[in-house]
């Protein structure tokens, strides 16, 4: 009987993100031996798996000697675990329903698995980052959008057609903020993306003048110059994170009361903002809790270098049980 | 080696509430071969056991010929699956921690599980109801509170300490109605419970002198009476159901985008007043779910008869895997 010798075996993790996407062979560790990147701008699917191929299989020809290929995990929007499809992406250009698994396992001649960025997010904090040992989480994407994964009973849960974990889409304020896609109202995503945060702040400066949101030009109100602003002590910019705090606090109580996490992990661009926003999203979470649940969840944010941890978390799919 | 045949295997199904408890002694397909129920008012958790004994021994020795008893499922609030604990529960005399199921095995000789009442309901829908084949579903139990049962990947959601599916307690309204008990402000269950209908009916009857809800004193304001009220046509009553349907729909779209179930199933005394809250809840659902969940998930009601639902569910614990 052949022993499994898991430092010989590596798995190939894809991000596809609407403008880039980025790949990298990865070990059971968590170590990314080789990685790059391609513009996500072929015109079909089949002209895209094949400039990854052209892209890929050099580097992993270089490993073949020491190492096994044992997958291809990739993290794409709205790519469904279950059907290897990508359905009706907006930020793609390839429309419809879109076979990657299949086509992917076609092309490499390797066993392929899809999900969506968040949940591929999710397996890398549980196998490689923060979310280690934890059976039951929940990892919060604040980036452009929110998008989330979540994890009970040590998997990922895809739901009943595999698209579960879309909590960035449930409504926090009810007739509240209209989002700019959806058009849904009071969204957590409408509050808590770096999108939302943008929208709160020129709301804000508009209503005092005196804040140092307005020494920028309109295109420049972003998390990063709020970022600076409230760093600057302007308590205008301090209140947009505070606000964003509180909405996501408030949704995370919520949250916990569904799934009891263990914890939940913060990723993504608007974390920078740092305690300006977890101190407030701490105080209203444990505020809205039912007592049994205060006190217990720790809200911590990623451990994952975050321009490796869309390439973790996809090639985490390969070892996922 | 021994051959198992489950058509001779039986399991006690025990369900605890604050003023009765039933029992039943139950087959494989969810027959009730025997049953009975004793009043929940021992001063200590040992009498109360010993007072159960004496009900139980005889039926199960009567069985003991033809039958194995495989275990014994209970369900009760702040029933802590993990720790076999009923931990601190409010309506019940018995304070501070009761290792129930350890208690249990030492008097039965046989394993012991425990839950709250809300999961056992998902697992008998599960075993025996309206949710056989199902591995993705919710269960809302709208009673005088609201309770509910996760069940993903064909498992019950008992999180990180064991108290996963407190859906009755997430806010639908934020600084809305605040809960007689817990004091929060907008939970679901202070208004699409039996309580909280009770309230939206007395408020809205006030403001609505010519409502038929004006003929009934204070103390017979409840969903029954609401219930008539609106089968006989009066629009105030309707639009109490109409509203209790919105926040319950709108609380189920969020969930839907947590767990993307294949089905809700609603179970309860609440239940009663049919379309006249099942409508506006699915429309109030579906209007507020992103496009991917729109038009899939089943709103359907039990089909557990309410008298012995409690006792199928806390017996279906036995049989869970």
């Amino acid at each position: 009987m052949a022993v499994i010798d898991l430092s010989k075996q590596i798995a190939l993790g894809i991000d596809i993100g609407g403008t880039n996407t980025k790949f990298g062979i990865v070990n059971h560790r968590g170590e990314i031996l080789d990685k790059g990147r391609v513009k996500t701008e072929s015109a079909t699917i089949d002209e895209f798996i094949e400039q990854l191929y052209v892209e890929i299989r050099p580097m992993l020809d270089k490993h073949s000697k020491s190492y096994q290929l044992m997958g291809i995990g990739v993290g794409a929007p709205n790519a469904n675990y279950y059907t290897g499809m990508i359905d009706y992406a907006p930020n793609l250009k390839w429309e419809g329903k879109i076979p990657l698994a299949g086509k992917m396992t076609e092309k490499f001649g390797v066993p392929c698995k899809i999900t969506n960025d968040a949940n591929a997010a999710a397996l890398g904090e549980m196998m490689f980052g923060a979310a280690r040992g934890m059976k039951d989480f929940i990892m919060m994407t604040l980036g452009t959008g929110v998008g989330s994964g979540i994890v009970t009973n040590g998997q990922v849960i895809y739901g009943h057609d595999g698209f579960a974990g879309e909590l960035g889409h449930t409504i926090v304020k009810p007739n509240g903020r209209k989002h700019w896609s959806t058009g849904s109202e009071g969204s957590l995503e409408a509050y808590a993306s770096a999108t939302g945060i943008a929208i709160t702040a020129k709301k804000m400066r508009a209503e005092f003048p005196n804040s140092m949101l307005n020494n920028y030009p309109e295109d420049e109100i972003n998390s990063k110059t709020v970022y600076e602003c409230a760093e600057a002590g302007d308590p205008i910019a301090i209140e947009v994170f505070r606000y964003t705090g509180q909405k996501l606090g408030e949704a995370l109580a919520n949250f916990v009361m569904f799934s009891s996490p263990e914890a939940i992990l913060l990723f993504g661009g608007v974390i920078k903002a740092g305690d300006f926003i977890l101190k407030p999203a701490k105080m209203h979470m444990e505020r809205n809790l039912l007592p049994i649940f205060r006190g217990k969840v720790k809200l911590v944010f990623s451990e994952l270098p975050e321009a490796d941890a869309a390439i973790l978390g996809s090639s985490a799919l390969v070892w996922e049980k």
